[in-house]
């Protein structure tokens, strides 16, 4: 089995078609989830798997599979898969690769007659970019989706209720798309880095060690307003002093005290926000991340820290609101084992390394082992057209996904997975 | 004459009634120019005229006066006034009592029977606040009003149009409300000071020595978007830490090196401004002022300096957006010094100051020997309700005024008016 390979061309071609399919001619693609283009590319994905002789599922989520009956009766059924979707204006690797990997995968161990311990199913997971929910399918099929969420979805409700009728989806069925744990060996995903630090650090394969936590609140420095012109400089209660004076604290204390971490202040909005008129009110928006959860805790005190310490500087009110936060999500130390064996039999270059974004991995991540398969992105972009992964790089994931997938499909490591989940 | 007073429960009257007009019932008054509370401001206001038996003046400008003739004939004409209309739930002090003191001092001298080498005239000015253009019937009765302005004036056209109309007047009647110089005597306006340093010096009387010089620019720091989960730190090229950095310098810079001066960053907008992603641009809002052109084009390139440096600290451009410049407009040698007697001679203290918020007499300075009398503001408070100033200034204030008005109408000081006009 060592020996398989994916066929590069046949992936080629089902790339070069996907990417045809709300394509914005500038190299990128719209297929924002369950508009016309994402329907469109889902329909072109069932006749891909017809075509492959392969079983087409598609659950209550609206998740697509192709199913490989290669384990015996009862098996569970290892996962490989990412999403078909894009956020507006996206790139065309984002999510497509690794879908269009992993059927290549099905149809390469379909070919060679292989047998596993495990069946064989690569999904298409609905909404993983959020213009909805975000990780919509994932958490459905993990069960982990709530009523509350979709009560108040990301992309709001109605566009939420829009997209659900055109796929001919319910909130009643999102709700009840949950799989049996049991019934899954795993999750194996191909992506994209979206990061610069494959392409700096010369290597081929990145093994994904975690994906990070994340976390986010409203900052709202709190002054006084007053005419620009007539009030003193040292008089005055300025909002903006305390916003800047933060956001500069804020990248400092990562870049001093949190390697391999993140922070990001995206926005500010002043009030009364005029020319002159000293700002009353900024509300800055804080996200920020990190790789383990007693990082992520120490990083939210250290920068709510600076925050007081920014308004006290400036004799300002703090309001402090938390929007949100996600617990880093450690990738299975199996299936890290099994990307950096395959990348090592296939000769490629491999780090291991934290995802800074967020991946339908972290959400299959609550129910059986989850591991992904990093290929390097060109200057780091990510979420524009210019996103860009050299063809070779790509092939080279989708060969490290195959021979991760038969060695995670192997009898060993299935026994290890009841051991691996107590664990965590 | 020195001994001539006004009249402080005349006065108190109007300004009860005035302050009811357009009142918000939280203390302000909402006034925005040739809105229908402002008209109905100026239809009190032309009852109180004809009830006091002066003769009422209506130009092309839209400008109400009461007018005494207590000169000879062919003698010039001393203005006092100030302005009726109010920012949009403003106080009920700005431009209101310079407008109703003015109309006392006239009744005062109409009253005593005193003849003057000038006629008086108390104007109350259209649309000093801005609402629609800013200083707009003071800028048409010193001729200083363009098209260019009308064109695009700050409130929109739409705004200045209904309110031409529902005023009666014409762009081409503002445009021809042009007075002769020769036939104004000068200028004075009694002015709350809008700011604290009068109640910080416990002062009771400012004397305002110019009124200064202001420049806006819109600084807009640019960067690259990115993701704000996947970007490293060190690679980010972000806009917000260039705008930040900028703020904090700007206020540090006029701290240390520009005592008197302010500078104000009343807004900035992030684009593309969200949570997760590194912004790409911040567009900032700048605005700064300072009493003497030296000093204003000093702090305009030690700001601008102060931005190159922030955006260069960060990797980012820089794009200099210059908004509009207005020099320091030094009010009348001749008019600080009756100012400051009149103050004397009624033993009350003052101090001379320059005025940081713009007022109708930098419009009239351009023609005519111009001064203000301020009186203080508690807590600084401006274009707000909670704009106050107690009662006993406030009549200071007037009799101050008054004094004034008997110097500057004084033939002496006639007769320096040609001088200081080629000086200035």
């Amino acid at each position: 089995m060592n020996s398989l390979r994916i066929n590069p061309g046949r992936l080629r071609a089902d790339f070069d078609a996907l990417a045809e399919i709300g394509a914005t001619g500038d190299g990128g693609v719209h297929r924002p989830a369950l508009g016309e283009a994402h329907l469109a590319a889902r329909a072109w994905l069932r006749e891909r798997i017809a075509a492959a002789g392969l079983e087409l599922r598609v659950d209550a989520a609206g998740n697509h599979s192709a199913f490989l009956a290669c384990g015996p009766a009862g098996a569970p059924t290892l996962l490989l898969g990412s999403h078909l979707d894009s956020v507006p204006h996206g790139g065309r690797f984002d999510g497509a690769l690794g879908v269009l990997a992993a059927l290549e995968v099905l149809r390469v161990v379909q070919e060679a007659h292989v047998s596993l311990p495990v069946h064989l199913e690569a999904v298409d997971f609905t909404d993983e970019e959020g213009t909805l929910v975000g990780e919509l399918g994932s958490a459905a099929l993990a069960g982990t989706l709530t009523a509350e969420v979709l009560r108040s979805p990301r992309g709001g409700r109605a566009a939420l209720e829009a997209g659900l009728a055109r796929a001919g989806l319910t909130e009643a069925g999102l709700l009840a798309a949950r799989r049996e744990p049991a019934a899954l060996a795993g999750y194996l995903e191909l992506h994209i880095e979206q990061g610069p630090r494959l392409v700096q650090a010369q290597a081929t394969i990145g093994v994904v060690t975690t994906i990070v936590g994340l976390c986010s609140y409203r900052l709202t420095f709190a002054g006084q307003a007053g005419h620009a012109g007539t009030t003193p400089m040292a008089d005055r209660r300025d909002a903006a002093l305390g916003a800047s004076a933060f956001t500069l604290a804020a990248r400092q204390v990562v870049l001093e005290d949190f390697p391999g971490c993140v922070a990001n202040v995206g926005e500010m909005r002043f009030a009364p926000g005029a020319f002159n008129i000293v700002p009353a009110q900024v509300a800055v928006a804080l996200e920020f991340r990190a790789p383990e959860v007693e990082t992520l805790d120490r990083l939210e005190a250290a920068l709510l820290d600076r925050a007081r310490a920014a308004a006290g500087q400036f004799g300002l009110g703090l309001e402090v609101v938390p929007l949100g936060k996600t617990d880093p999500t450690p990738m299975s130390e199996a299936a890290q084992r099994a990307v950096a064996e395959a990348a090592g039999a296939l000769g490629l270059t491999h780090v291991a390394l934290a995802s800074g974004a967020v991946h339908d991995a972290q959400a299959l991540a609550a129910v059986c082992p989850a591991g992904m398969v990093f290929v390097p992105s060109v200057g780091g972009a990510s979420h524009t057209p210019r996103e860009f992964t050299p063809w070779a790089d790509c092939v080279n994931g989708a060969n490290v996904l195959l021979q991760a997938a038969l060695r995670r499909g192997g009898k060993e490591e299935t026994r290890k997975r009841g051991d691996e989940e107590t664990r965590r």
